[in-house]
């Protein structure tokens, strides 16, 4: 397997940036995928209309995108059977040709963050076999904890051709509290992002992008013009396109490199639930909605 | 079910403040254990034997111990089947009279999180119903993200009498990186920590505790024992004690208040691991280890 940043790069030349957000939120499922049709505890009952949906999801969304990020939590959420579709539902997208990025937002002490690493990115070796457990091709991290705490995750990212995503600026209104605290001169979140590109240098390669990566929110268009101008190795995960309030136009002026690579933008609510629960035609609307982000973000 | 800080202090009265930190770690098993003994992938049989040793773990520890901590990268490394084993120890230690911290470290933007905590502390309500998914007393969070993404965690917390713990001076010797960044006269972890107590205010009880923690690791006793001072009303849990280097000694005189409450201290290998593999008498290593543990930190 090649590595992370120039299968990151090939799948953006030929797509476009467009990240799929599979984030299956219960409520928002189409009605008709909200009746069980299987027996069994209500958790896998659901884990089972919620995986039919995915997989919806992924056929109609491939020809407009080519990275799929789960967010872990609304698989958390319905229990190990939800954890199960989950793996089940990488291992399809995997098939189908998708890069994948698993939104988990780990990070521990190192001991702890070896395990996390191996079960999202490397698998797990036992009795000389090693064994894929989420197998991303990404994970997103959480820098908080400091560079100790992220070398595991940089170290297996870089054994397999994987890649890392670390939260820099996020998406969230209150993100600000301690990412925008002034520390030494300036703000918090410019720290991190100069550790993120020093921890990306040695891995840039013919793209000129790197296997670490910085997720960095297009609700705040100023600092995310800011780091793309400060350190055009990096790519960025972009979330908060749509549903959340940053426009297409924005992003492109902001978190593009002038050679169109360099950033990914997640759409989940705007892609994935671009229709009312009661609307028969939801495959429609997510056929449609896909097309058009990616039309608006390469802003052809 | 009564306010989480009153039912930790219970606990601690009647047990003292040693918290089992459950981190299953292959690699550590007693060798016997780590020789699978049912059919299925990989990944299941590990899962099992997991599951016996943790099994084990509980019932030795019980008697010197009201806490335990399930650190969840161990058990989301064995896939599903680990996730599945893990939801089933918290339903034992639940019937066992444990209080559960589930060690999970999550943090996301403020929808996301709201699923992150149904999970991990009130459940999810379906058709009416509502079903428990992690089920701990209380889960460990980011702070990263800034306050409206920990707010959904504070809210389930309150609405179930559990409780959140909140980083605020992690236990690995890397984690200055940011946390000791200086930001606006004092270093990051301090601007955590006053959030936390602020968060945690409206939440205190008969003890004069709140149900809003505070994680600070016995490897920093300076800044372990500033915290203290600084925020009477503040649970802390103290990771770092043994293996990683924090001593009893020091943690009695820097983690409690003159009530002997306050805190909780965690030991994960010391009175999880303290065999060689190949001990046949496991057993009672583990059992004389947590004896120890709890009188060390007590202080008797």
């Amino acid at each position: 397997m090649g590595a992370f940043a120039e299968r990151l790069a090939e799948t953006v030349r030929q797509y476009g940036p467009l990240c799929v957000g599979l984030d299956p939120r219960w409520e928002c499922l189409p009605a008709d995928l909200r009746r069980f049709s299987t027996d069994g505890p209500l958790l896998f009952q659901a884990s089972q209309q919620v995986r039919q949906f995915c997989l919806r999801v992924l056929e109609l969304t491939r020809p407009y995108s080519g990275v799929v990020k789960f967010q872990s939590a609304f698989f958390e959420l319905l229990g190990p059977a939800g954890m199960q579709v989950m793996q089940e539902l990488i291992q399809t997208a995997r098939q189908q040709g998708w890069l994948i990025i698993w939104d988990a937002k780990r990070g521990d002490v190192a001991s702890t963050a070896e395990a996390y690493a191996a079960a999202a990115l490397t698998g797990w070796t036992l009795n000389g076999q090693t064994l894929p457990v989420w197998d991303a091709d990404a994970l997103t991290v959480n820098p908080y904890l400091g560079a100790d705490a992220l070398e595991p995750f940089l170290a297996a990212a870089r054994r397999v051709g994987r890649g890392v995503f670390v939260l820099v600026r996020t998406s969230n209104p209150g993100a600000g509290l301690f990412q925008d605290l002034i520390c030494e001169g300036r703000p918090l979140y410019s720290h991190v992002a100069e550790a993120v590109a020093r921890w990306n240098a040695p891995t840039v390669s013919a793209s000129g992008l790197g296997d670490v990566g910085a997720v960095a929110g297009a609700t705040h268009p100023r600092q995310l013009a800011e780091l793309r101008q400060s350190y055009p190795h990096l790519w960025l995960l972009v979330p908060g396109y749509g549903a959340q309030g940053g426009t297409a136009e924005e992003i492109r002026q902001a978190a593009f490199r002038d050679d169109g690579l360099g950033a990914i933008v997640n759409s989940s609510r705007g892609v994935v639930f671009p229709f009312h629960p009661h609307d028969p035609d939801w495959e429609r609307a997510i056929r449609t909605a896909a097309e058009q982000a990616q039309r608006e973000l390469t802003g052809r």
